[in-house]
């Protein structure tokens, strides 16, 4: 089986990792000088949009997947006239979009927090007037790890929010003091079995997801995934999804979907019986899917900026590292760690001594 | 750090994969069309003693191994005047020959099968004389996968061994009648540190390794440790060895080691906390060594010849597959499968279920 990745980043070189075993091979179209994932595949250096590119995507595979969410949705249907595309196009268009995908939301009975499409500083007045504050301004497209983003903590901070943002379509959204976020993870298969991961729960800073943590016996596991359940069946969803959600403390708000596999189920790889990009290829091979309970407690720690000295992580006990092959950069993801313990009290523990480990990451 | 590899099949192709992660890159020496380790690695297409591979194998590489153990001695050596190589030359001689084997075991007090050399049909009559039969009759050097060896059941099979195997020095060895094969895999970090799995119990047909299920408390363990530690001292051994032993009821005798990553220990990569292939490049690399200890019962079952179709194993609980990227062809490996259950009765179950799935090997 030859697999097609649109995107050969850390989530592109973590898929075909999963799927060499399987008997796959990988072709990634990928722009970028130095993209990771060529280590563990061909890599078509050519834009994403770029009818030669996406031709000779198709015709080194099979099947096609992507591993970002900003595939443009006109790109995903040329592929689809070729070659077999999961998740479909109708998974980038209602993700790409936060007034769609809150939308969406809604119509299937997820509950979301208040929100309202803003074009014009009088329209961003009038939501700010019905929301009230705080409430958080967005670009309804191309956000991610915090960017696009505007916190708007009185009608004060009106102005320079409409500064910050609007030369782009916004959303307004009322501001959740959430108790924690976590996410779902659900995989669905060709025909339309369904499976899904424990849900993590999820600690960002600065916008950018640091630590990741799943929990047996979540008490908010049904809910989630029951929600991420209706969201599959609604895009006829093949592969996996990522759902974040808030944890009000009185049931969760739907807050994004990611039509790909997903930082905070990178614990996935040691963590589970079969990892959250397995699963995504078994998905998209059309295989059956795989277990995804876990094997013992872990947890993901992000390496943000910069990694750890590997000689240093090779130390430490119940430690497993991914370094991306990535050269250091503020912000930037380059690697992991998956921690695994025997109990919950030792999990915390490494978490707590290799967070206090990491390098300053700007 | 640039890990160069001479060989470039499975064994090489699963070094490799545990490595990246670890930040690591591989470059490979192989002169096969279809090297399967060219998915996760660069592979150099000449011979394993060609001054140019040699040459552009060094440039690549920060430190070289090797992923088989018919290196020839003089390659290993031109190497180490250039990078560090790891196992070193003398792990190579000592396991190439079974004769100087043999001796290296018992001059380190670990028992043998009697043995003596064979360099005439002469001699293979006196050795006949001193050892009795049954006794096997085996080239010193090249053997694998039962390849180079002829059972003698009476002396008058004397004839009939030499035929086959005289044109090539020899070893005659007392057949064991052993209770079972077992195989113990230690590795040691630059340093001087050890760490050992669990030993593995292997079942072989025709010759071949076929299934390989290690034991928590086995009564064998601390002795087979106590031989294994022994031969790696003696070779100031840096990298994952492989020790395999006929259990006699009375103790072990000494069979053959393996300087590499080693069949009988494929079952480490879901089934270990730290796999066979991560722990070879952690010593390789100078890193700390990691735990070689059981995550859960697990077993290893071969894929000889011809594999089960992806579809049909991707079917089975607690079945991770390990296609190699091979073209079918009779004794041929082409893959395998790591079994995992939460006790032994259900692996036990697992591993007949898929033994009975196998297709015919020939």
């Amino acid at each position: 089986m030859n697999v097609g990745i649109v995107g050969g980043g850390q989530l592109g070189r973590m898929l075909a990792t999963a799927g060499l075993p399987l008997g796959m091979h990988f072709t990634f179209l990928e722009p970028a000088d130095g993209a990771c994932a060529r280590d563990v595949g061909r890599q078509i250096q050519l834009p994403y949009d770029d009818p030669e590119g996406l031709d000779a995507l198709c015709k080194a595979s099979d099947v096609v997947t992507y591993e970002f969410e900003n595939v443009p949705v006109e790109v995903a249907k040329a592929i689809g006239r070729r070659r077999p595309i999961f998740p479909g196009p109708e998974a980038l268009r209602v993700s790409q979009d936060r007034l769609i995908e809150k939308r969406c939301f809604e119509s299937l009975g997820i509950g979301v927090t208040h929100f309202a499409a803003v074009d014009s500083l009088a329209g961003l007045h009038n939501a700010v007037d019905t929301i009230g504050t705080p409430a958080v301004l967005k670009t309804r497209r191309f956000g991610y790890d915090g960017k696009g983003q505007f916190l708007l903590k009185t009608q004060g901070d009106i102005d320079a929010a409409w500064a910050a943002l609007g030369k782009s379509p916004l959303i307004l959204e009322g501001f959740v003091d959430f108790k924690r976020e976590i996410s779902c993870l659900g995989v669905r298969s060709r025909d339309g079995k369904t499976a899904f991961y424990p849900v993590s729960e999820n600690q960002h800073r600065e916008g950018i997801l640091r630590v990741a943590r799943p929990h047996r016996r979540d008490p908010l596991q049904s809910m989630a995934e029951d929600y991420t359940e209706r969201v599959m069946h609604r895009l006829d969803y093949v592969g996996l999804l990522a759902f974040e959600f808030f944890d009000t403390g009185n049931g969760l708000l739907g807050n994004e979907i990611a039509p790909r596999v997903h930082n905070s189920g990178h614990w996935s790889i040691e963590g589970a019986h079969c990892s959250q990009f397995e699963n995504h290829v078994r998905a998209v091979a059309g295989l059956e899917l795989g277990d995804p309970g876990l094997r013992s407690p872990c947890a993901m720690v992000n390496f943000i900026g910069n990694a750890p000295a590997i000689e240093a992580l090779a130390k430490l006990p119940g430690t497993h590292p991914h370094l991306y092959g990535k050269s250091p950069r503020p912000r930037r993801k380059v690697g992991h760690a998956t921690l695994i313990a025997e109990d919950d009290g030792t999990l915390t523990e490494r978490v707590e001594r290799l967070v206090a480990m990491l390098p300053p990451d700007h």
